[in-house]
């Protein structure tokens, strides 16, 4: 019990510097947050050497601890990953300020000018695991978009955080801003999390990027608002209009070409009238990308070399070259399937039908929805929005990719000439 | 604890069949929405005799209960106040259809369109206290934006509130749409807000409408994300350079046209070198308008017959005839203050200064920012919103009033003709 107290109130501490940094940062102009950033990148480049040292411990450390070669992989930092860290951070740069414009201003009766300024939240905290470079890329969008940022990384990563972290904010000095805009909470394990969830008087926003279970315990515990992203179980319904030469480049990509990531498609709901020409094609395009199907009787039927799907199969997230795929007796059976098994992330409808993309576009329930392309596409850059911080799930405030304009939020402004109410 | 059981399940049970209800009015044309308010509004004046006639019943058991007057008084339905219910969905009606369209199409290189359909935020939790009015204006809205919504009104207007849902659920049936989009919760214990607040699965959101108390235990509590309005302590910046003429008016609307509601000035802010000229004008206008006034020893000594003001004055929400009242040396001693008493609600400079409204407006973080112009002014109908449903002092999803477009989220969708990721 003894260690409690002082995690609380160094937690405590670092959120209500933080608090008091984002009002000098939100009410920066662009030119200094650029400059800020400019000296991230060109920090991260003029002390890779140290990078690279504390990294090693991170290393040493994790090999000590038994980490898998897939983890220990993704914990080191090597001369083109810090060059990768330093580019993401000036692409950054290159986007435009979010903040500070107003929009939508209109006339009142009462010649009452309204519109809304896009201001920061204010702090936001990130709670994530493992990967080292979530802290650079993280903390540049939010001191992009005027908030500060309070970082908490998983344990394996914790020197080589630090070290970037140090970095970032001697660039946040050298540029004039306050360096307690990003900080990184140096304490890894569960009650520093809690301490943080409970800071609702500094910190305006959680954002929770990891496993299913991490996500799930911070949203139960926080007092502070979390956005989140649960997973991907993402599905391609392939209608019986479909143009089959288009759609199996479609599926394999959307399943094979990067099978770990959340926008990989899980299920592919297939129409029984087109059943017969489609699966047969698909699955020898799936065989040679090495993918795995696992069918409902009626696909075995017809592909006989599917194993049988169970219950479970349905919703799975596999991240993995294996693909569940359900023969259905309509569009309406597609879009209940996906109701009942999907994560509102990513669908597809693959059709030649005008009526059915409409409805599948308006029905679907899903951050991105498509017609006739892969589901590979939720992704910030993709989708036109350039870097982002974390695909999100649920409805409120973002759903889908969050770029800088989803760190923001808009205030009510008024112009008046004496204007009082009736 | 026999109790509990029953209680948690019959909650569940009612968000469920809100949640199975949701997508048939999300997927509804704007012409069957509009006719269910319709048949709602003809309905609340035809069955005027039964509202009535439950009123009574609560009325009843709220003397015997001993309800202030006051109370007993926000309780009542005449026929007049039903006519206003009435009324208040028939400008509902008028208002333009929030869900639907596409905003922000853009082609990206690869010819994908991108762009973003607006949509309901799915099933709406409001948690909400006496005034029965709430339960047909927050359902018109939710109705209207697509949404369906599961209301928890207070015990005192149990009677009225069911009577008033009864209707609305037989409106929704007529025009041909789910009745369990609208339902109200009949039981008025705090369990039955615990077991709501717990409906993560079933319920997207919650808005709570009542006293701080009833707030800050919701977001405690609640899995669900939470949209809150804790307290309006608004203030107004009077700033050297004011024009007094049109300063004297604004700040005696903006505290006494309305003193009981969250966008009434509580604090007035005045610049030591307009103090002298200023505060017997303003002192002597308040005065006439029956408002007492709390000052600090400066403006004490300019206006003698003012009470002096503790510490607690500042930050007080007094929603009364009363004005706290402080001479401040600058600007940013002015902007200080609001960041340390405020409430992020509304606050408002009076200046003839450009730079000076112009920086107010930026470093000044609330929900509404006005130059020249009356507190009061907060309010969905005033900034064109049309109806709202609360305003919201925290920045996730909204801030400020929030009107049907608040009620929606935005999900990506894509129109390919065979694209896939390289």
């Amino acid at each position: 019990m003894k260690d409690i107290i002082p995690t609380e109130n160094l937690v405590a501490q670092i959120c209500r510097a933080a608090k008091s940094a984002a009002p000098a940062l939100a009410g920066s102009g662009t030119l200094d947050r650029n400059a800020a950033l400019k000296a991230m990148s060109e920090g991260l480049i003029a002390r890779c050497d140290f990078l690279k040292e504390e990294n090693a411990k991170d290393m040493e450390a994790g090999k000590a601890k038994g980490l898998s070669a897939a983890m220990l992989d993704r914990l080191l930092l090597t001369d083109a990953r810090i060059r990768q860290m330093a580019d993401g951070i000036d692409e950054v740069i290159a986007l435009p300020d979010p903040i500070g414009g107003i929009e939508r201003i209109t006339r009142r009766p009462n010649d009452l000018l309204v519109g809304q300024m896009r201001i920061p939240l204010g702090v936001i905290g990130i709670i994530y695991e493992s990967r080292p470079n979530v802290t650079a890329d993280a903390a540049a969008l939010c001191v992009k978009s005027g908030n500060a940022v309070v970082l908490r990384g998983g344990s394996e990563a914790i020197r080589s955080n630090a070290a970037i972290a140090e970095i970032l904010r001697e660039a946040l000095g050298k540029a004039g801003l306050p360096e307690d805009a990003v900080s990184l909470i140096p304490i890894t394990d569960r009650a520093a999390i809690d301490a943080m969830l409970a800071q609702e008087e500094s910190i305006d926003l959680i954002i929770p990027r990891g496993g299913e279970g991490l996500i799930r315990s911070v949203v139960e515990k926080s007092r502070i608002p979390v956005i989140k992203h649960y997973k991907g179980v993402c599905h391609i319904y392939v209608d019986e209009t479909a143009d089959i030469d288009q759609a199996i480049p479609i599926c394999v990509n959307a399943k094979a070409q990067r099978p770990g990531v959340c926008n990989a498609m899980e299920t592919l709901l297939v129409h029984e009238n087109i059943a017969h020409a489609f699966l047969p094609k698909v699955a020898e395009a799936m065989a040679a990308a090495k993918v795995q199907l696992r069918g409902c009787p009626q696909t075995i039927r017809i592909v006989p070399t599917a194993s049988p799907a169970a219950e479970e199969d349905w919703g799975m997230e596999y991240l993995d070259l294996i693909l569940a795929v359900r023969v259905v007796s309509s569009m309406d059976a597609a879009i209940d399937h996906i109701r009942l098994y999907g994560s509102l992330h990513t669908e597809a409808i693959l059709t030649r039908d005008h009526a059915h993309a409409m409805r599948f576009l308006r029905e679907v329930d899903s951050s991105l929805v498509l017609v006739n392309a892969s589901t590979r596409f939720n992704d910030g850059y993709q989708l036109g929005l350039g870097a982002e911080i974390g695909i999100s799930t649920t409805k409120i405030h973002a759903f889908g990719p969050m770029g800088l304009e989803e760190l923001t939020t808009r205030k009510f402004v008024a112009f008046g000439e004496g204007q009082v109410r009736q």
